[in-house]
């Protein structure tokens, strides 16, 4: 029997929120351009940089993860500028179109989905761009869409040695789950949204800038206002915003990234790869397929094939005994695969119980043995033991 | 002695949120593509509707006001098109910025900050164009940087006679306020944002588009994604959303819309029509002068002249002594003047303690005498008694 009020987001966003951070959601707004605010614009941007590990400016944009996508690219390019798109899912998908509908001339680099993108591919494009054509290399760390997440190590590398091309990049699902050194990979652009690793709803996107994206932004000549990272940037100088901010959701972000700090980097990547491996090792003892390639699965999101069984069916099941909310597949693959969040503000228990509800359903439909539901919970067991 | 905790909202924005709508904010978020939210996208959807009294699509976009009124530009506008934009403040300065941005032709009607827009200028403009080369006429309906109310119904009246200019309004501060008949007045675009009437704290905002909004939408050739209102349409046709909207922000919505059908549009109307009169006669009782014509002041802000007095040291006062946030004057008004907000979840009370706390700072000030703020108190009960 399902209680709905008591639901566990177990999907890639949004993600389950921390008590202290709906508390801080629910507290009176305060005038965005008051003393007080400002104080909390300071903290979060110190935060933000601490999360992003950058000195780069971190910006907080009233929107969607999109919205900051497309920021990073209307400010930095223009009509015309050639690009690279990496697209393994929908989120690359998304980005061929935001460049094509800016006018950019997309050279596509893409794999299937599932599959991650081949770094030697970009290494070539990237050489043989002799007369340095090539304005941004643009793609996505984690896709959200397959579970699969890209060699942005390697891939920032040759960048790197083009030296003209920026990178701009969506960390949506990788940023707070796993290492993004946007310093140390020397990331240009690096788009986030809230209801992601952050622990807070939907409603807020970050871009960090670096200083070569900034002086490609003086050259960039497509048309743009809200999404005008200049004015964030000047704005942020004295600590505000250009527009009216969404002061609640400033108020979470704040409590959330000191939430961030106290638990450490290091230990948040490591529990997120800890529920990685626990989740896409269970999937295999209960005798199901993983949709992305084992050796690229992002830290945030395992996809998991039904052969055989509807995997909205599958969702609703799960719902409705369980009170677990499942994501399902997108586009093509919706019916063929459901895919199972582990991003933010998600603890063992939430592992063992989503492995439990997924084997005990399947035991249910005499797809698999007890004895297979009790073996995929010694493995969970296994990984979640490990420090 | 100050409690900041305890601070009274009276600026334009962020307004004072009802515990209610503070409560639903705290509310564990839902998954955007579940039944559970297409639910509350029907239901904020129809009152929305009801709020602008209209049939036309009102779309809910992640973001600002000031992302609505792009929107509204860039989807029915193409680069080159001439327009009218009225300017008499710091937001119809900004439209102006807009339409300049994205390649608008800009015929500028303009008055002086605080005073109303001529509609016969309007008239004369339009009437003149016998090509019908004007496509849009851009203005703001309440002033919010001035206190300023346009006269929207002749202007639109204008506007119908021309037959094919689009009306692109901003109703930030207006919607919720006062009367806004969309369908009546045949508004084709109006842009709101969730911090003003609405009672919900800053992040979402709305924008109707009449049908032949929709039609010129399909000839504007100016980029856009996240913005681009198609696919807002394409979505809400399933109650959905493009991209991850706000999503604890709309459960806000939904309980402040609620709240709102409850009182019934009348009585929002006359309670904002009442504050107004008994702000703007207090403020002359007490020796002050109206910055706006007052034939035309805004049902939401009145600005006020502080002639010999720092505007920014008074809000100061108010702010420590009171816990009163009082809004400051924006670019050249700033020391000028202050506003007060008494825009949506206002009441009787706030208004006699607003006047209260300004009567007793000005007689502090030895500005005025004890006669005087008695008098003022007594001007605000008699306008307040009014049914």
């Amino acid at each position: 029997m399902a209680i709905q009020q008591k639901l566990s987001l177990m999907i890639p966003g949004p993600t389950p929120v921390p008590e202290k951070v709906l508390q801080a959601l629910s507290k009176h707004p305060i005038g965005h351009r008051s003393k007080e605010f400002q104080d909390l614009v300071q903290s979060t941007t110190k935060n933000l940089q601490w999360l992003h590990q950058t000195q780069n400016d971190v910006l907080t944009i009233t929107g969607s993860g999109t919205a900051a996508m497309e920021a990073g690219i209307i400010n930095t390019l223009s009509r015309g500028d050639k690009v690279i798109c990496g697209e393994n899912g929908k989120f690359g998908e998304r980005w061929v179109k935001v460049a094509k509908e800016f006018g950019l001339e997309v050279i596509k680099i893409d794999s299937e989905w599932g599959i991650p993108l081949d770094p030697e591919e970009f290494r070539k494009v990237l050489e043989e761009d002799k007369h340095k054509e090539i304005k941004a290399v643009i793609l996505t760390h984690s896709e959200t869409s397959t579970g699969v997440i890209n060699d942005l190590e390697t891939i920032s590398s040759y960048i790197r040695k083009h030296n003209t091309a920026l990178s701009i990049v969506d960390c949506v699902t990788s940023l707070g789950a796993c290492n993004v050194p946007v310093d140390e990979w020397k990331l240009d652009i690096v788009a986030s949204g809230s209801q992601k690793g952050y622990m807070i709803p939907p409603g807020l996107s970050f871009i960090s800038m670096s200083q070569k994206a900034w002086e490609a932004a003086e050259k960039s000549n497509l048309p743009k206002f809200y999404l005008n990272l200049k004015s964030y940037k000047k704005s942020l100088q004295s600590n505000s915003n250009p527009y009216t901010p969404a002061v609640n959701l400033v108020f979470a972000l704040d409590e959330a990234l000191k939430m961030m700090r106290e638990e450490g980097l290091d230990n948040i990547f490591r529990r997120h790869n800890k529920h990685k491996l626990a989740m896409s090792n269970a999937v295999k003892a209960l005798n199901l397929k993983l949709f992305a390639d084992e050796k690229y699965l992002s830290p945030s999101i395992t996809a998991i094939k039904t052969e055989g069984m509807d995997a909205e069916e599958f969702r609703k099941t799960i719902k409705n005994n369980f009170d677990i909310l499942l994501a399902g597949g997108q586009d093509h693959l919706k019916g063929k695969i459901f895919r199972v969040g582990h991003l933010g503000y998600v603890n063992d228990r939430d592992i063992i119980t989503v492995v439990s509800a997924i084997g005990n359903t399947l035991l249910k439909m005499r797809k698999i043995s007890a004895q297979q539901v009790g073996e995929a919970l010694v493995v969970v067991s296994k990984y979640l033991e490990e420090k």
